[in-house]
C-alpha cells in the first residue's frame, strides 16, 4: 500500500530540503539560533528544573510489541572491586544493553525513510548495520537546547488525559497556546501533553502503548508555518495511533523527519511539568534535551530538563 | 594496604555525612539552589552553546584495561524496515551495548566505597548485582544545572597539556581561577582541564589513559572549602595516576564519593570550550550536565553543554 | 525463613562434598569416565539426531517475571558489508544479548549457595560481579558428553502433559525407567520430561513458566543413590513451582548444586525426543550438551544433541 | 573491484545450486545421513572427550580490526540473590554480548554473499537487520554430528605453526591425509590445522590475527570433489590473509558459503587434539559441533567436542 496522494501534498508544503543547503544534516535545528537560546535564557524566572525523562530500567514503556526495541538492562561487572588489594578503595562498574528508541528519546534523521529517501533527499540506503546512518546520524546534534513551549493540549481540553482515538489537531495546539499565553515561534521546541503517559505511571504499559492519542497528519503543516525546531510529546507513538487513515502509517514521522528534517521525542514524562506550568502560570522555559552523541546513531535517549 | 593515617585525616576534615540529612542521596548536589541556577542564568551572554561530550563509538576512549569498561558498541535491530507493508513509511531502530562509565560520564555516589562504605555512611552491600545502587544511584539526580567554571590549569600553565606526572594543586585551580577572572563558589560545577585530551583527540588512546595528570589529594579539601557541587574533568582517571603516594590508589575518588558526596566527571572534551573562554574573556557559564537516569546505576554518559 | 531442617537432613544425605577432591569444580561429571562414555557410544544404533534446543529469539521462554534473564536480542552490525570495496565478496555479521540461563540452559555449579556456601564447601563470596564464578564456573566443564536417558514422566503416566501441581517423585522416576526399559546408573545425564513445554511450544509463555510441574525434594536422593551425573528437564523452574512446603524454595537447587555438584538443565525441548523414543523403544542414547565455555560463567544456553 | 574471471571459474565447478532442492538451507550438511553418522560412532576407542573451544572472555580472540565483532562481555544481574527472603536459597546470574562469529564460531550461509546472491541462488537482500538471515539461519542447522577428520598440516610440515604466508593447497592436505592413514569422504567435518592457534595462546592476539596461514583458493574444488560437509580451522580468518591474489579477498568465504553451501568453522582450538591424535595414531573421531540455534544468525558461536 504505498503513500496515498494526500500525504505527498503535504510532503510537499512541508518541505525543507536544501533549505539550509546540500549537505546539511540537521534539518529544524538550524532555527536554533544563539539569539534564540538568548530569548530562551531569558524565560528563566524561578530557577527551578523539572526533569522529563523517564527512569531507565527493565520494566519501562517497551512492551515487546516492536522488535528490538527493549528496556534498558543494567548489569554489574563490578561490585566493591578493590582492583588495589584489600582493604583499598573498591569501585563498582556497570553495562547497559538498551533500545536507542526504547525510552524518554529523540528519533533522528536517520531513523525514518520514505520512497528510499531520508531527510534532504538522501537515500535511504545510507542508513546501514555497518556504520548506522551515515547521514543525519543523531551525534550530528552537538546540542539541543531552545526554548521549550508545554502545549498542555490535555488541561486545555480540561481533562486528566485525551482518549485513546483523539488526533492532535492544529485547533488544539492554538487552544494550548491560549492557554500558555505564549505564542509558537521560529526555534521553539514544542511539548505536547496528551496526559497519556499516566496510564504509564500507574502501572498499564500495555494501555499506554495502544491506542494512543496523538499528533494528526493535519499538525506538521502547522509546526511548519511556526518553523519549530523540534516537537516532544508524552506517547510511545508520538503521532495518533492507530492513525486517522488506513494508508497513512506513521506519516507524521515521514513529514517531521524526512520532509522537514525536524527531530521528534517520545515517551517524555509531562506530567511534573504540567502541573508546575498550571501553578505559575508560566509555559515556556529553557529547555536542554541534548541527545547523547551516539555516532551514526538513529536516535538517543534523552534526559530532558526545563528551566523555569 | 589499608588507607593510611593521612587518607582518614583529610576524610574527616571534608566528611559531609549527615550534613543534608541520613536518608539524602545526592551529596553536594543539594547545593545547587534555584538561586545558584538563577546566577548561573545570569553568565549567559552570547547564547553560544558548546558541547563536552566525545562521540560515542566503538573506538572510544576505553583500552581495554579496566576489565568490562566497554567502548559502546551500536547495533542494528531494523533498517528501513516497512513495518507496514511494502512501499510505506520505513523505520530504522538500533540497540546500545556500553559500560555506563565507559564514555564523558559521571561518577555516581555507588561508584565507590572504602572501608566498606558508600556516601552518608550507608554500607556499601547495598550495591549489588540485582539492584545496583540501592542508595545514591544516578537516577537520584534528576538534574544537573549549574554554573559552570573552566579551570584552565593547562592554559594558566602556557602549555597545551600539563605533563602526565602533573599532580593538580590547589595552587593550580587559583591560577586557573585568576585566568578565569571569577572566584568558585558555592553549587558550582567546576571543570578542570588539563588538556590530556588532547591525546586522544589525535588517535592515542593508550597514551591518553596513562600516565596522566589529574588532581591532587590535596584538592578535595579546597574544593570542599568553596562547597563545590561536582568536578569534572578531561582525563580518564580523574585523579593523578599513577598516584602522587603508592598507598593512595583512587585516593580523591574515595574522598570527593564517599567523604563530600560529590558526583564527577571523566572524559569531558574540553578544548572547544578552552578556546572559546579565552576568545570572550569568560569562563562561567550556565552548564547543563543532567546524567542518565539509569535506575541504580553507580555512573550515567552524559552529553554536557555549556551555555555561554 | 531459612532453611528447614528437614532439608538440611536431605543435605547430609546427598553431599559430596570432598568426594572428588577439595580443588573439584565439576562435581558430578566427575562420574563420566571414559568408559561411561564408550558404552554410551554403544547405545546408538540409527544414527539418528534429535536436537532438543528451542530456537534462541526475542520471544523465547522469559516472561520478564526473573529479573535479568533476558531473551536473546541479536542485532545485526554490518549486512552485505563489502568491507574490500564495491562488487566484492560481502559479510554479514551479528552480536547478541542474552541471559545465559534464559533459554534451553544448564545451570552451572556456580548459579546457586546457600547458607554462604558453594559446592565443596566454597564460600559463595567466591561469585562476584568482577570474576562471575571463580570458582565452578561453566567453563570448567570442557565436555558434557555421556549416556542419556529419557525418563518420559509424562508418557509413563499417559498424559501428554503433566499438571501444573504435579511433583515429580521417585516413583515417577520409575515407572518412566520401566517404560524405557532400562535403568539409570552411573554417569547418565536424566532428561526427565514432564510435557510443560508444549505449553510454550503451543503460544503460552506466561502458562509454561508457572504453575510448573516439576522435580520433588525426594529426587535428589534418588539421583544420587544412583550416581547420576547430571539431570535435565522441559520446565522453566526444573523443580515443583511453587514448590511443595512453604519454606522449601528452590531446593532442589540447592541440593542438586550445592551439595551434590550436579548441574542441572532447563528448558530442554523434549517433545521430538519423546515421539523418537516411543517410535523405537529405545529410551538411551548418546546425548551432547556441552555448554558454551564462559568464563566464570554461572549457566550457558546449550545445544544439545541425541544420537540415537 | 569486482570478482575475477578466475573467481568465477571455480565458482562453476563447485557451485551446488539446486543439489538439494530450491528449498535447501543447509547445503552440504545435507550430506551427513544417518548412515555417515553411524560410521562416525564407530570411530570411537577410548572414549575420551577432546574439547575444541576457546574459553569465552573479554581478551578472546577479537582485536577490535573488526568492526563490531566484539569478545564476550559477562555482566552479573545478580549475585546470591536471596529472591525468597533472607537466609533462603540464592541464585546467580550472568548476561553476555558478544558477536556470534567472535570466538570460535561457525559462519552460517547468512554469512556471506557475492554478487548479490547467498547460497541456492537467493537475493542477498534476504539477510536484513530486523530478520537477520530468512535464509539459511543457522538455526537451520539443527544438529551438526559427523565424523571429523584432523588435517594436521603443521605436523605433516614438521612444524609447530605454519608460517604467515602459507596457504594451506591440496597437497598439503593430502599430506597430511597420509599422516591421518584415513582418506576423506563424503559427510566428513575437516578439521584443518595450521598451529596459528599456539600465537592466541602465547599472548599475542595481534600476531594470531595477521598475517595468518589459511586455506588456498584451490582448496574449495578438493572439498568439493569429496562432498565434505563442513571444513573447521585454527585461525581467524580461514583463509590465507592477505590472500594469494589481490583481486581475491575472502574468495574461499564466497565459495564455501555461497557456492557450495558448506559451513566453516573459525577460530577452533586444535592443539589438544593434534596431541592427542598423535599419541593414539587415530585422526578420525566422532564430532559434535553442533551451533546455537540463534534464529536468522549468520553464525553461531560453538563447543565443539571431539570423541576419540
Amino acid at each position: 500500500m504505498p503513500l496515498p496522494e494526500r500525504f505527498h501534498d503535504i510532503a510537499k508544503r512541508v518541505n525543507n530540503w536544501g533549505r539550509w543547503g546540500a549537505a546539511d544534516e540537521i534539518g529544524t535545528l538550524n532555527l536554533i539560533t544563539d539569539e534564540v537560546v538568548r530569548e530562551a535564557v531569558g524565560t528563566v524566572r524561578s530557577g527551578r528544573r523539572v526533569p522529563l525523562a523517564l527512569p531507565l530500567k527493565q520494566d519501562g514503556v517497551q512492551t515487546g510489541a516492536i522488535p528490538g526495541r527493549m528496556n534498558p538492562l543494567r548489569a554489574m561487572v563490578a561490585v566493591n572491586w578493590q582492583m588495589f588489594g584489600p582493604d583499598t578503595v573498591a569501585t563498582s562498574d556497570d553495562v547497559v544493553t538498551m533500545g536507542l528508541q526504547a525510552a524518554t528519546h529523540w528519533d533522528g534523521l536517520g531513523h525514518v525513510s520514505h520512497s528510499g529517501r531520508l531527510y534532504n533527499g538522501r537515500p535511504a540506503t545510507t542508513v546501514t548495520a555497518h556504520t548506522g546512518a551515515e547521514f543525519g546520524g543523531i551525534e550530528k546534534i552537538t546540542s539541543l537546547v531552545s526554548r521549550g513551549v508545554l502545549l498542555d493540549v490535555a488541561r486545555a481540553h480540561g481533562v486528566e488525559r485525551l482518549p485513546g482515538d483523539h488526533a492532535v489537531v492544529p485547533e488544539d495546539l492554538e487552544a494550548a497556546e491560549e492557554l500558555a499565553g505564549t505564542t509558537v515561534r521560529s526555534g521553539d521546541i514544542v511539548v505536547v501533553r496528551t496526559g497519556q503517559m499516566r496510564l504509564y505511571l500507574t502501572g498499564d504499559r500495555h494501555a499506554y502503548a495502544y491506542p494512543s492519542p496523538g499528533l494528526s497528519i493535519r499538525t506538521p503543516e502547522w509546526f511548519h508555518a511556526r518553523d519549530v525546531a523540534a516537537v516532544a510529546s508524552d506517547t510511545l507513538t508520538f503521532e495518533i495511533f492507530p492513525p486517522e487513515f488506513e494508508d497513512l502509517w506513521l506519516a507524521v514521522h515521514a513529514l517531521h523527519l524526512v520532509e522537514m528534517g525536524m527531530p521528534q521525542g517520545q515517551n517524555w514524562n509531562l506530567e511534573e511539568l504540567s502541573t508546575a506550568c498550571a501553578e505559575d502560570g508560566r509555559y515556556a522555559f529553557l529547555l536542554n534535551a541534548t541527545p547523547e552523541p551516539f555516532v551514526g546513531g538513529v536516535g538517543s535517549p534523552v534526559a530532558p530538563v526545563a528551566i523555569k
